[in-house]
């Protein structure tokens, strides 16, 4: 993420891998004051072991932009509505990436960060069918949480 | 996809994965008029060795989250500009899923089927280390072609 | 609807529907998280003697769409402000519809659910002539509550 | 519909109509230049038979909710792309209707012209068991069309 | 003004008018609840001595524009922020009126309702010296705090 | 206006005056590359018996602005589609005027330039029984030729 | 600024100019309430050895566009939040200047106002080589801001 | 610019510069596809004499924020219209940059070539009398041109 004032939401996604038991690791390096950290860190990624990027930021977002630039690595971005235009902003920065280099774009803010982890989970259950497994099982318990639900409103 | 008027689009991101020797299938199938049929592709798509899934498709594009919301196979969405505002409506439909189920959005329009086959060819070349160095050689190809248009305005 | 929190708005519109003295059923369930429930409810839902179908949904909003593309029953869609956009992503997911399968969208949030509501009592009111007689005493005494709200402003 | 330039696009909805044999009268009557005519009109549609009102119009749309304001007959909104905003004022002219008078609005332009049809005859279906049979032979042909399409695509 | 919610933001445009010792009325009358209402009280104000309309109005704000349609009195109106959309929609809904009936559209909420009242005065001062003198005098003042806001910065 | 290439808009305003035989200038003159010109205009026009400004101008449109900072007569913005943006950014900058300094704003383009013509002639006819005859029976013509249209669609 | 209500975003600029060591003059001048003296002010800047202005407004922003007007000096126009619209409408009134006289736009808000004052900075470092090695040194400073909260968290 | 689809707009910017008599270099180097290159040419400008450097860009605009990431020297941002959305999302992408590292965004498209290449003139005019001198004159050639236009459509 771009700055520690995004935690709030990006620790969404960190929340999920854990639940999933799937390594990550969160970082804050921005696209534009930590340039040479950000494509270093970015560029290191394969040979770490690192599978998917991550990347979460608000105002005009380079950051997804600026690490998918510098690997093949899938690259997931979160727009964050930091500024006043409620991230439309961030969205724009994120999703319009000229053709070439693709960034993933997910929901503005804590849906977005919710979903990017489990974007990134699906990515890596294509070559893990525990994964998968539990992906699908995550499934079942939302959808009996959306029908117990409906029972207590009826009850 | 989901309209035969969006092959002109979608077609160039079969080009994209034809070009790296990576098979795929084109369909049209439409969320709204057959819900069944896309359902159906959608939850037998595992098992016919499908991998990963970009839908495209305009005006309140519903074809990518109905598709996410019938596999953990990973979705990408292209947003088509076939309505009056421009993709914006399509966008919007396609990347604000609520949190759970993701699509992960790339660009409105032909930079955007462009940037889904290679983002769909990164989620492959995770476990594919022979397609991922076919990605590092495009992005070579992809740099030297922006270095020689460099080179011709210059002289 | 498609979650609990959209309640507090929705509710509204069972409430109109309730002094109307028109039955309603009030059913959380998801085009994402429950799409076979949401498909089986629709499905079922004329020969269960349901007439008109309110859904209630924000962010990308495909509720409505999704309902209305397994039914010839009206669909009503109320976008619903849950995202950081205002409501203008729920609503043009709603209102945005590809030719063939309509929604008939009303106001975002509070307004809309009241609006929904009426909208329903207005097609049932098709058929039914007390209906149509008690909806001209609503717009009469909704005229009269302006009239006297003008008086007030007076005195 | 409130101009003769918009007779293009709300043609489509009369063939529609004329298609599944329910009777339309198409009129020409602005919310603003002939505010008498419009409200005359709508006042005298249900003696004359007249079940359900579509009215199309573009720039700051009124015609719909003027229309709606002058009676309880469910009245459906097209909002049309005629100046240069895409339509966008004319969808929020139509579909933002303060509570208490709702307008069923529909698609921006030609697919929502179709699509304001369509509603009007799954409203009139209510109480018109063939009309419910031919929209479902409608949907059936519909997806017909679309394996069509994706069967050619194939060959 | 449609409703008494309208009736903190549209007092600023009394209050101007009360300072600068011109009559006025407050009215609470809606394009959609009270249609007669509205079209009576339009049509009989010239001969009750009226000269200039303002229209405060949120959503889908039909009425300057149904005021506009029944008289050739110059109306004003003021686009409240009442909705989730910031007051895009009660804007377009005023200023994108189509060709042949104008509304004179001012800013949104608080700061319209001065303007509005402040571009009635101008309007009256045609043909009114006085109050033409009495607007120099006010745009005096409103300068002279200005700078005096400017001094106090300074020291 | 500020620029010759607003004057196929514009004209429209003047022919619309001529027809309603009321003298008018056409003057080119720009907020920003001839301020002075443009200020000297504005402080000397009522002098000239001028009584209202109609101002016509495209992207960051200040020109109405920059004439109501300079004069109480009424001013009437004419927001012109000159960029990419459809006329928004015109729009904004016309009617979003800070409190004290009103713009009449009018819609986008032509049908703006015509509704600013008929908004002045509005104004002047407040204290011009003749002109304020003319404008009922502008209506009256208009509403005829709806109503003509309406008979030839029938026919 | 155009008013003290601006002053708590704009001393934001004024605080990094005096970080940095270089003078500056707050002052508030409205484009559109004090004209003659936002002229003036503007026209007598050079020769009081002002270099760059910064104008921070809101609503339809026209103070940045007035000054660029009346000098060649650099102008950086920094939109403000005030209306209901997020800043949109001051952004556009800013930076969509019509070609021939530049504003050079900076972020919506408090970061607006800090990246105005930077960017006045790195425009005088042209000519001043201390200055440009303190804001390389800022740079050096705000990386390892960063750097240092990325340890903390990992801490 | 980072593409040669850009060379159109942006050649206006160089023509500018040429008629000033001040040297520029054209070159095609991308945010995402080269970069290195962008980097490198970023970081070598200032040994090569280079003093403000403008970018111009389409979709999700980064070249300019990757470029000011890694100079002090002034950036100046031209968003291109270049996707579906008319410029909207490379405006937003270039001009709320978050605080620390500015960007001087200008017009989107010719207008804001144009208006790049003058900013950077005025910019190097805070040094350069001559430069200064010639600004002026273009000032007063462009009013002489708007008079001119005037006095044509006068007579």
């Amino acid at each position: 993420m771009g700055s520690d004032s995004d935690l709030e939401v990006m620790k969404i996604a960190a929340e999920v891998l854990s639940d999933f038991g799937v390594g990550y690791e969160l970082v804050i390096s921005s696209a534009h004051r930590t340039p040479a950290k950000t494509e270093k860190y970015t560029k290191e990624a394969p040979a770490r072991g690192i599978k998917v990027l991550i990347a979460g930021a608000g105002y005009a977002a380079h950051l997804a932009g600026v690490i998918a630039a510098n690997t093949v690595l899938p690259v997931i971005g979160v727009p964050l509505n930091a500024s006043s235009l409620g991230g439309m902003d961030s969205l724009l920065s994120m999703v319009q990436m000229p053709s070439g280099i693709p960034v993933a774009t997910v929901t503005i803010g804590k849906a977005g960060a919710k979903n990017a982890a489990l974007l990134a989970l699906q990515m890596l259950a294509l070559s893990d069918k525990d994964l998968s497994g539990k992906l699908v099982e995550y499934r079942e318990v939302m959808a009996k949480k959306v029908e117990e639900k409906d029972k207590n409103l009826k009850s």
